[in-house]
């Protein structure tokens, strides 16, 4: 039998008894919904993922695209796993029934995201553009602009994409280039070069969609002269056939170490009579709206980094239980029958270090996930304020700790299979690939540092900061009425109160001293408060476990739930510390990285 | 002009600043050796390695091998770049005159295998297992075997392989079951499934020779039953001249990750009538014959993991200073050039941490070699027993610590290139898989830990702990006179507390408790000595940049020796105070992993 693609156990957890998902079934939206639908629309993600996506998975990573010069090709099995996501439903299923979708809560969303992505997280890419692309447009666009390039996107006709990096710009996007020029019939002529372009080619639709970031001619530098454009592959006709190649042209494609089934492209617009383009919104405005998508982006790009790691620590767990080796440090007789590796007090560790991080990872998104369903449909104003205030400050832990976690999971995975973990009849050297891209897309784990340090915690009189550490004291006060995560919950307020020492710190020092050195170790933040977050998550889940274990349960969802506590508490213990060393550089303002000299290295 | 392959400047520091390799020419085995002919040698490495295998690194890596059913094809570019190493005598250029090589000191012929391995590690590992084979069947083979399989290895007509492990038997090698059967005429017949068998096919040679473990039947179970064998692929016939094929057959090739370009193969030996195999040394003590070899191949893992992080922090480096991106926080006008983002104290960070880690690890491997000469070429009976005693016992920290921060190295690499270093554009994708093997081969970091802690530390009344906490002593002593590095020296005195501390609780415990208890955190104990280790490195390297400092050196070396000093600060305070974590683990001989019950997962 194959390994579980992921714990459909832990899975419900999530979802049922640590973010009680059935409780927001009371708002309208979702009065359709009950714990069988969502169940049901799980069942057959899952199956999607077991019968479309896993077994192309590694066919997919080793035939990346190429380019003929006229066409990409790829193999033909993606368009048919895109096609039975789109047919089943899944593309969208939180979408208005309206545009096709299910109106399915988001935490049931992620869950049918968790078993594709799982199985097919590159493919599952061009879906996801395309989503983000739709919704982009819904938000920003006029109605004739959602009647003509949502609606086929919604069906699986048209693809999207998001066509922002420039070989001169990638993390700072104010200084883009592409420029825009007005035509009388209020279009625009695009060019410039843009590179890194996810989906940016490919024959699985009939046209793309990109939006793309460009300046208006005349506008002014910076941020504030950045406008977004529809730019299509082909011409729509008003009927909605397609009319002529518009002018962009694929220069080529990248290589890319891992992700390899979806093509990164970089792309010429207006190399002739310059690309048509069609104004999102109001000029200027662009890059506004496209950080509104950012937030959700990061949110995904958190989840697909905390979704591979649990997917490989679920493969490495399946390979752990079956694979004889060695015998333990007390074994009298040399010659005595090998252990199941899984017996290895090191094997134990690299596999409870995989469970704490990607399990810990996985509840912070979906906790993430749950906010951006809270901030559009709890039933109150404040309710709704509350979850906002709260996501966006959460964001950039949520994007960048899964992403830096998320690979250290999957390189144990590797390291638990030893010589095999490294060649490719097993999938976790691909995982190890695949989620190395995550730290650096959407923003850079540095960049998210600064938006935490210099933006997201001081703003609006750190309401967002306190509003994150008010609901950790809860947590922690829910925990001390419990003996099996009163240690785990001590532990936790210790480390919060060393995160307030250090952010009073740090706030004062922004203050008096020199910036560029105050934020100078913003990473060793970030740091410092991700695992600080993570550690909150392990509580909640160890407080629910407890009551779970406290209601009698049977032996199976027992033992579950010991594990559970077992994995807090090694997070508790192996990597909660680790904050001390990083808040004593902090403390100290340590000026090491930011005095070396560029000749001295 | 490209990113250098390696600081020459640093390899000179390391060799002739540091590890002194001239004060070795007095030996009488060096006698026609100076710096200037090292440095003749060096030279020659940095020409092949620019010149043969930077233009085909890519190429290698995007062109695995592959197997027609007939032969093992792979791009032709590889013979050539191979055959120009043996004819420029860098194949082993530390043996002696009669077998070819030049005798240079151990020291010097590691930086002419730095340069070769920067640039084609890969390529390179046909040529060092090559070496391996004939240096074992050189220590322990009869004289005919000598004349038989080394000279023609010396010479590059055969090349050669270590089979060890089994489809059955990988990290324990006890458990191998391929069988040899004794025959009349002296030889024997082999028969057994070999799996991981790097170089076990391919077409670069006319014959290959391969060292097999193997059971004589009858043989007695676990390690005491072990033989090894020369089993070539094609017989060889008195004059030296090749004769059939014997029945060795390639079942197939594996696909790895990374070190693409040699070939990891499945071999069955004796699917026919029994691959003849010759037997090395004595029935029963082919372990022994092997672990000899692979205390220098555990030196050669580390010294690989080390010179892979020192060429990706080489091209990250170059990549960092000519990179224009972002503004500092303190820039006042959001408009103003980008800068360089080498400014970035983040991008800083990277840079030092990767200068930290590959520097710091590869004068540890540099020390290693060190010990290794002059094991065999002290001038006394007391200083070789010394180096041996030292040498044997460092060699699981030299083997692990870096293979594990090599690919953190690397993978800061990446991050510094941004989305450019996850596609092949740029070598750092491919050294980060290159790199990830090296946690795994040669024993996995968890069996080096076991390796040091329950028997390396223990062994001959803790005669190498003790001869290494006096050497580091040593090096602290001589630190504390020196303004400069009395920090550093002072926090390695406390973190040489700490380690005996732990290290004492853990002998004490040994006695007394749950063996399994007690090494249940062997890696952190590893980590915790390694960290150590790596600091005392860093404080060797400290006092020598003190003194070149002090010596009034011409702008250039001034420079050089601060960035020596900021690495090794770096190091101290970023690094090596997480050792208080790992070493409160220890003293609680926490249980958390042990404890951890299969059915909780």
């Amino acid at each position: 039998m194959p390994a579980p693609l992921l714990s459909r156990r832990d899975l419900e957890f999530m979802l049922y008894e640590v973010f009680e998902v059935e409780s927001s079934l009371t708002r309208e939206r979702y009065s359709d919904h009950n714990r069988e639908t969502i169940d049901a629309a799980i069942d057959v993600a899952q199956a999607i993922a077991e019968n479309y996506f896993l077994p192309i998975r590694q066919k997919v990573d080793t035939n990346q695209p190429t380019f003929d010069g006229e066409k990409v090709q790829m193999i033909p099995e993606i368009k048919v796993a895109i096609d039975a996501v789109i047919e089943a439903g899944l593309a969208s299923p939180g979408a208005d029934y309206e545009l096709g979708g299910m109106q399915l809560p988001a935490l049931a969303t992620a869950a049918t995201g968790a078993y594709l992505n799982a199985a097919g997280s590159t493919t599952m890419g061009y879906i996801g553009l395309t989503n983000a692309n739709a919704n982009l447009i819904d938000a920003h666009g006029t109605q004739e602009q959602k009647d003509k390039w949502v609606q086929p996107q919604r069906s699986g006709r048209f693809a999207g994409t998001m066509a922002m990096s420039e070989p001169g710009a990638g993390s700072s996007l104010s200084d883009l280039t592409t420029t825009a020029i007005p035509q009388q019939d209020g279009t625009y002529r695009i060019s410039g070069n843009k590179i890194w372009i996810s989906g940016g080619d490919h024959e699985l639709t009939e046209n793309i969609v990109h939006l793309v970031l460009a300046r208006v001619k005349g506008a002014v530098k910076g941020v504030k002269g950045i406008s977004l454009f529809i730019v299509p592959k082909f011409m729509v006709n008003d009927d909605g056939s397609l009319g002529e190649r518009n002018d962009v042209t694929l220069a080529g494609l990248f290589h890319k170490m891992g992700g390899r089934g979806q093509t990164s492209t970089a792309l010429n617009f207006g190399e002739k009579e310059g690309a048509v383009g069609y104004l999102v919104g109001e000029e200027n405005r662009g890059l506004m709206y496209m950080f509104h998508m950012m937030n959700e982006a990061r949110i995904m790009v958190g989840s697909g980094a905390a979704i591979i790691a649990l997917a490989g620590y679920q493969y490495s767990l399946d390979y752990a239980k079956e694979r004889p080796q060695g015998r333990l440090p007390s074994a009298k007789d040399p010659l005595a029958p090998p252990v199941n590796i899984i017996e290895h007090a090191d094997v134990k560790r690299m596999l409870l270090a995989q469970k704490a991080y990607s399990e810990g990872a996985y509840a912070l998104c979906l906790f993430g996930t749950m906010l951006a369903d809270d901030e559009h449909t709890a039933h109150t104003e404040e309710e709704r304020a509350a979850a906002h205030e709260l996501l966006d400050f959460l964001t950039p832990i949520i994007k960048s700790w899964p992403s830096e976690y998320g690979p250290k999971a999957n390189s144990m995975a590797i390291q638990v299979l030893g010589g095999a973990g490294y060649v490719n009849e097993h999938p976790v050297e691909m995982m190890y690939r695949d989620n190395r891209l995550n730290p650096i897309h959407e923003g850079t784990t540095g960049i998210q540092s600064l938006d935490l340090l210099a933006r997201k915690v001081p703003q609006n009189g750190l309401a967002g900061y306190t509003a994150c550490l008010n609901a950790i004291g809860d947590t922690i006060a829910e925990a001390r009425a419990s003996a099996e995560v009163s240690e785990a919950a001590e532990q936790l307020s210790a480390a919060v109160d060393t995160l307030k020492q250090v952010t009073e710190f740090l706030l004062g020092s922004m203050a008096e001293k020199d910036i560029d050195l105050v934020l100078a170790n913003s990473v060793k933040y970030l740091d410092l408060f991700g695992n600080v977050v993570i550690a909150w998550m392990w509580l909640k889940q160890g407080i629910v476990a407890c009551r779970g274990l406290a209601a009698d349960p049977h032996e199976e969802d027992a033992n579950f739930y010991r594990g559970k506590l077992q994995a807090m508490q090694y997070f508790s213990r192996y990597d909660l510390p680790e904050i001390e060393t990083w808040a004593a550089l902090l403390m100290k303002l340590d000026g090491t990285c930011k005095d070396m000299q560029n000749n001295w290295f």
